[in-house]
């Protein structure tokens, strides 16, 4: 058997056909165009989910179940609660979809997807319990307890990027202050960069950017830390003090056999890495507690179209 | 059947006999000495669960299990990794305990104790999910996932009292700064309202204390907040904002079917539920979005007890 999976982006959406070890058989894509009705957009997606079973020579009667990651919150009942990038709120996106293909459909935030494609097919394969953090423009999260994801009652769980860890702290896209992701994210570490810069201007930093501070990205700022830049370093020093905090955090309160980090600030690789295996013990309730297995994400961009597809695998 | 339970604490130690439905038969109660050799205490634990059982009249055939609510961390093969109160460091307590009574022993933290209790017999009885939060002179948390409790890999999963929710915010005895429990448990009432006491000491609760801050214990907060004390009605504002976020954060993590309020602090009953309850919808991601039901503790001190016996029941 084989399953769909759709990964609904604020910009395109991309549908491919997958085993069910997560092997990718052919993919398709298309511009979301979110300012649509969601109609349109929910039709957009049975046509591109059809085009990449063309592609791949498989039939609807082959396909098991379609699997969407979205960038928002789901209920149980198949009904986007909402995704703010697409202006959704309240959207019965399984209902509508089912008009197109009759098939079982699961949804679930996109970062939830993607833990689960670690889980299934990725770094976390063979564990038991894993929660999965994507630091991209926003934090998000993944959380697989006993082997099942864990999305909560409501399907509002692993909104990890929205715990407070600073109280007034930094202002929230979400309405509130301090929120993990505003120190944990890309849109953070460029921040902290830019704050850096507006007082010490003479940095690699700005050099990689022919002195425009609107120019730097996170990995700028890796860059130049890692090839010796003291105000570079600094940046990613206070970047890693937030995402120590985050991760025990996560130790703190699930204790779960691996941690696993993706999304755009994970490129940065065993650098990162290695600076948060090294800052833990001072943030641990004690140096020697037993903590999980931090690791980076293995599937890259596919984890999307994987952990969507497997969403039906039981 | 019948399950021994046995409340382990620093300054003493009660066991009881329990059926299957959290009814107590007997107890029976014995000074810990926490100086004493470990082998002392756990032969002391034997001895306490062998009295119990006598006054219930309950032979040791007919027990099916032994559970121990332990003030620490205990991991799978029931060792207690650590207990601050009592100074132990990686005892073999089931071990130990077997060489008097050939039982199963099952061996949590006892904030994780008291959560199972509300879950098999208390407030949180018929729900899947839920997180305890036991607001005492520390903040201790039990979870309960599809009806299962959660400890983690390692055993020490829900230590929520030990999430940072405030940057290099106030010295935690855990060695951290800005853990939840320096801002949301009684130790923190009574910090915050000797603060607000120092610069106007004109006020209701000094008036409880007869002028000496020492004196200030969460109650005297609360029934000033309640009878209108300004001062102290500023502090309980203050403690709710903390204890919101530390709500929140659990929301957003977990969103579990319930959020169970118990420990001393929550002895404030209706005024401190309502307060929370109130402030909730500032906190959340969006203020409508649905979220679990905030409830009081119902079981009090019986809690300790009944959930560890039933910590043998599958």
């Amino acid at each position: 058997m084989y399953y769909i999976g759709i990964d609904l982006g604020g910009t395109h959406m991309a549908a491919g056909v997958v085993d069910e070890n997560g092997h990718i058989y052919a993919t398709a894509e298309t511009p979301t165009q979110a300012k649509r009705p969601y109609a349109e957009i929910i039709r957009d997606m049975a046509a591109t989910a059809k085009a990449a079973m063309e592609k791949a020579g498989v039939a609807e009667e082959q396909i098991e179940s379609i699997g969407i990651g979205i960038p928002g919150v789901a209920d149980t009942d198949g009904n986007v609660i909402f995704c703010t990038n697409l202006g959704w709120r309240d959207i019965p996106l399984r209902k509508e979809l089912q008009q197109y293909i009759q098939k079982p459909v699961y949804i679930d935030n996109d970062a939830t997807v993607a833990g689960w494609a670690e889980y299934q097919a990725g770094v976390s394969r063979g564990t038991n319990s894993s929660v999965f953090l994507t630091l991209g423009t926003g934090v998000g999260a993944g959380i697989v307890i006993n082997g099942h994801i864990w999305s909560g009652r409501h399907g509002v769980a692993s909104e990890l990027g929205h715990t407070t860890i600073v109280k007034d702290g930094v202002q929230c896209t979400c309405g509130k202050k301090g929120c993990m992701e505003r120190y944990c994210s890309a849109t953070a570490i460029i921040r902290m960069a830019k704050e850096a810069c507006a007082v010490q201007p003479e940095n690699a930093m700005m050099t990689a950017c022919g002195g425009d501070a609107e120019k730097i990205n996170a990995k700028v700022v890796f860059d130049a830390a890692k090839a010796g830049d003291p105000i570079a370093a600094n940046v990613f020093e206070e970047y890693i003090q937030y995402l120590t905090i985050a991760v025990n955090n996560v130790v703190s309160f699930l204790d779960p056999d691996i941690i696993v980090l993706g999304g755009g600030v994970s490129k940065a690789g065993d650098f990162l890495l290695n600076a948060l295996k090294e800052n833990m013990p001072h943030y641990l309730m004690y140096p020697t507690l037993p903590m999980p297995e931090l690791a980076l994400a293995s599937l890259g961009n596919d984890a999307g179209i994987v952990g969507a597809a497997l969403l039906g695998r039981v």
